[in-house]
């Protein structure tokens, strides 16, 4: 391995990992240096096994043996050792676990891929990358086969959603949608009955779905932005409108929370045993 | 009203909102002073309109229209009128909904007054104020009656707890268990089937659980905290121990979107019209 001690915050080879808490300018320097950033040992772990590979390592030096494995075998990779002082003045804060690498990112699948498969969950403008990680482990989690991302989703690969996604991003299959407009039909020509999940009064129970759907249809479940749901685009175009029965006056769940519930109640998870 | 300027951030009159991030200072000093935060001009309206008795408002000048029927039916009680950048000073944030209050806290229900009711969710020491946030939430909103929690859990009324649960903290009845070992058998004792959710091995899968219980049985959910779940001890005295059937090589789900999935299957929202 090529261990490489900087002392120098502004060090140019430290450019990946400069200001991590700044959204805007993440987002912006990940899209076009074409990497993002892993955080912590597990998930460094996680990222390498699925096959992401890595450009450079940032690492206090009490991490290197547990990293050991990682880096023995990418030895051409250089690994700056820095104090948690120096990693802390670079990234804008506290590394609580100890250990950055920077990834090449990958287009690993495309939107016709996801178009085969059986479940999918369909993210519209879900902006919260903690809720896009969340939306990912459930997703995952309960036995659906991928997510579809539109054009103004949040980004799975940006630090805090694969913190969120406990690694369930590099596995699970995921694609960006070129075109927002043409997301609903797209769906339908591939034969997938699609479901939003949204508060319209013509809503059906979400119950009353899952017991109606057959186990072998395909199925796309549509997931709105944070604050103001699906658009009525979206919602229009859908085959049923979808809503979770809500009780003392509290008009909905957080989309992780809700898009969890319907995973569960549409898909394996729920039927299991049933 | 009584509208007061202040231009000094020291001012002792301002001390219920100083370093409103610094979670170990708020803890004493909310919990010595009797009092909570309220952020938000509808996380302000709900309290108050729960019953809350206000002890003071901190607010920028533009917010005073929009709480001005709060204001007014609250007259003796201080409104301290600041420019933004003194809020920031004072509170050690940007206050992005530009209104806070400081709010009596009171004790509204006791542990029996729980026991009475049909269908708990139990926290043990969920330690996060988000998770706790959304708990209650989800609890409320999928038709459960109540939370208990255990010693060590989360403020269901600290500042972000009431933000992400929606001011379903200010309605849901919930209280503090005051002795852990005991929870168990005092829920046992008053007549519920307690259900822990966790990962065991003889653990019963949710769908079959849901679907054996009888709709007319009082349950308790039990749910552990976030790293390392539930205690052993709570495991080993519930009636049973259930889990949510996982795929793909995910261990487990977020505890608040397990909360959510559990409260669904178990409760009235996923029985409606199945």
């Amino acid at each position: 391995m090529t261990l490489i001690e900087i002392d120098d915050p502004e060090d140019d080879r430290l450019a990946d990992y400069v200001r991590l808490r700044d959204v805007s300018l993440r987002r912006r320097l990940e899209t076009e240096n074409g990497l993002f950033i892993a955080e912590g040992e597990k998930v460094i772990h996680r990222a390498v096994a699925a096959g992401y590979r890595p450009r450079s390592f940032l690492l206090a030096e009490r991490w290197l043996a547990s990293l050991e494995d990682v880096l023995s075998t990418h030895p051409g990779v250089p690994v700056y050792v820095v104090s948690e002082a120096m990693a802390e003045q670079v990234t804008g804060f506290h590394v609580h676990r100890g250990a950055l690498a920077s990834l090449h990112r990958e287009v690993r699948h495309g939107v016709d891929d996801l178009l085969a498969m059986n479940r999918l969950v369909v993210c519209e403008d879900i902006v919260d990358h903690t809720n896009v990680g969340a939306i990912l482990r459930c997703t995952a989690g309960l036995g659906w086969d991928g997510v579809l991302l539109a054009p103004r989703a949040a980004d799975p690969l940006y630090r805090r959603s694969i913190k969120v996604a406990m690694g369930a991003v590099f596995d699970l299959p995921w694609a960006r949608l070129p075109d927002w407009a043409d997301a609903v039909p797209t769906l339908q020509r591939a034969g997938f009955t699609v479901l939003a999940l949204a508060l319209s009064d013509d809503a059906r129970d979400l119950p009353e779905v899952a017991a109606s759907l057959p186990a072998d249809v395909k199925v796309a479940l549509l997931l709105g932005t944070e604050g103001a749901g699906l658009s009525s685009t979206w919602i229009d175009q859908a085959d049923h409108v979808v809503k979770i029965p809500m009780f003392a006056g509290i008009d909905s769940l957080n989309v992780a929370a809700a898009a969890a519930v319907a995973c569960y109640s549409l898909g394996p998870a729920g039927r299991r045993s049933a």
